[in-house]
């Protein structure tokens, strides 16, 4: 028995139409006691998302235990894509537990029913890892900013972390960029152990990053040639705020591609 | 002779873009001495328009007679894009009959003559029918939201008026929606000799429905597996208002189809 | 040796983004002692662009002698594409002069390197032509508008100057369109040594006259069935105004083609 009703659906039909870009077409959301959320992989097992709305986020929430919830993703974001973000969703499972309703009320009641997807996958848990480098943005657009900067470039994007200081750069074929953001700026905060350095897939990043826009803020942690972790806490809905986890694997840096880094005297 | 007149282009400019939606690339229309108008089938001969401009809808209007005027819609759209909604027309048939005239005074003087086709279209009467429900729509806009809705789970959608409420309901293999406007609201007055459900093909409402924007209202009748007319009272420009007739062939609902409906038990 | 900087960027991404659809992907710069522009021709040699700020519009400048920059257009463009209209710019050729440096400050500090191209491309003189007509426009959306028109009926466009008006005339398979702009309007000033008319090509026209919303004005001379030359002052930046000449080979009439004018009789 899953029923939950919520005022404000602005930043879920954000976080689905990422997670559309993101994960298979299908996946399982998994209602709990004590909230809403989904941990799923990329097609190629390259990034893991962990995305969670705790109960206090909903209007009203009543879920007795566990269940899986297998939606295609692209079709509930086209369903989401046609109702307001101020408009109040009422989100249930049909008793039979083979249909997803969704029930919006205004000018007149529109009441969705997805077909549910049973999906034999995996249950992935989040994983626990320990970072040399941390790197906190208040504004996640300067990282997205740097990251279509990249772009121009190349396919991959090196992340480094120094005590004062953390730099983008990509080096392509054409040229190269480099963006800086020092320290000094209140919107960056940096905790470093050791100095990192890893180069990471664009596409994902680009994907992933996108939700920033119903943040309060990022907390990018990654260690020198190791995976990366990316904590958005979202824009509080209700009495809580949500969060979205993302894991990416590191491109494994070859040989002499950066060996002759950008340096004044090139210039 | 044909000549005439109008300040406001802006519901002529949409009506065109909608009829180059439904009609074929060629059409003939028609200009009376009472006013200015089209009526013309689909290519597939599943709907019929029937699109009236009396003469006091303009500035001025002269015609002696009769005359049919047959155009390239297409261009003739493309030609009216070009011009603002505010800029004053001139249309005149040549005096050879063989080009349609459009003539725009702005910063500049511009003259546009479009070469007419003789198009041995047959003349088709606008058909009067009797219907057993009537859904008068002061907001053709609730309408055109709930297609947009079935939209995305079908290609056919099913109307069903009874006494007191209109409903709107599309399923496919993803899922169904139901939008339910009720009577109660101002928006909506409900005629109902006997309980009526239909369904029609999607692509055909959506296209005459962008209409709706520049209509004051929209009166949807029809009766069970039978077809559809929809009247668009067009905002008044000049001294009256023009309109729009549509009328829209069911599709004949096959055995097993909708015979498991949606209910509560279901949820 | 070359270094400058420009506080106001928005003229000069316009300009670059105007290049990209003219001329062949990768061309010249020049930087010279008392400015910086491109003297170019696009890949089937119909026309010519020759750009040029001035030292004055730059608020640093530094060049002590002429030196060619091979830059990749559309890659510029895009790197450009990037940056806001009010983000400073520093350019810079590195020592070894194989790169173009541009820097930009703001929340973070983005610097690019272009990597340049060694085009053996001749180096072309800006001509030097007499004309028998001459049309000063002092808003070039005229124009522009008017070609957008042209483009309804044909590929290419015919240029009538009198001594009190200017004419854009366009005509194909669908019919024709004819702007007049008459010279009493402030707008326009004509001189008119002899009557002239011309053809010219409409995809090359499309092209250039985009700068229009970046200018002051726009100075149009040609004479019959000889080239054209645009000159565009662009709007000023810094302490001087830069501008742009582009010179356009005619289309030759073909005997007949446009024998039989738009007459009134016609219509």
């Amino acid at each position: 028995m899953f029923e939950c009703s919520l005022k404000e659906v602005g930043v879920l039909k954000s976080i689905i139409d990422v997670l559309t870009s993101i994960i298979d077409d299908a996946a399982n959301f998994m209602a709990k006691p004590d909230g809403f959320g989904i941990i799923a992989m990329d097609p190629s097992h390259v990034s893991m998302i962990d995305f969670f709305l705790p109960k206090e986020t909903f209007d009203t929430y009543k879920c007795d235990s566990k269940v899986k919830i297998g939606v295609n993703i692209g079709n509930l974001n086209k369903l989401l894509k046609r109702v307001g973000s101020s408009d109040e969703l009422t989100l249930k499972l049909s008793e039979k537990g083979n249909k997803l309703q969704l029930k919006f009320k205004g000018k007149a009641t529109r009441t969705f029913s997805l077909n549910l997807i049973d999906l034999e996958e995996e249950e992935y848990p989040s994983p626990k890892m320990q970072f040399n480098a941390k790197v906190i943005l208040d504004d996640p657009n300067l990282l997205s900013s740097a990251i279509k900067d990249a772009e121009l470039f190349s396919d991959h994007v090196k992340l480094d972390v120094e005590s004062n200081k953390f730099t983008v750069f990509a080096k392509g074929d054409n040229g190269e960029v480099e963006v800086e953001i020092p320290s000094e700026r209140d919107a960056l905060t940096l905790e470093v152990k050791e100095r990192s350095s890893s180069l990471y897939p664009l596409s994902y990043l680009t994907s992933i990053i996108k939700i920033g826009s119903v943040t309060d803020n990022l907390t990018l942690e990654y260690s020198t040639e190791m995976p990366m972790q990316m904590l958005f806490k979202l824009k509080k809905i209700g009495e809580a705020n949500g969060y979205i986890k993302y894991f990416l694997a590191p491109r494994v840096e070859e040989e002499e591609e950066f060996e002759e880094e950008i340096t004044d005297e090139d210039i």
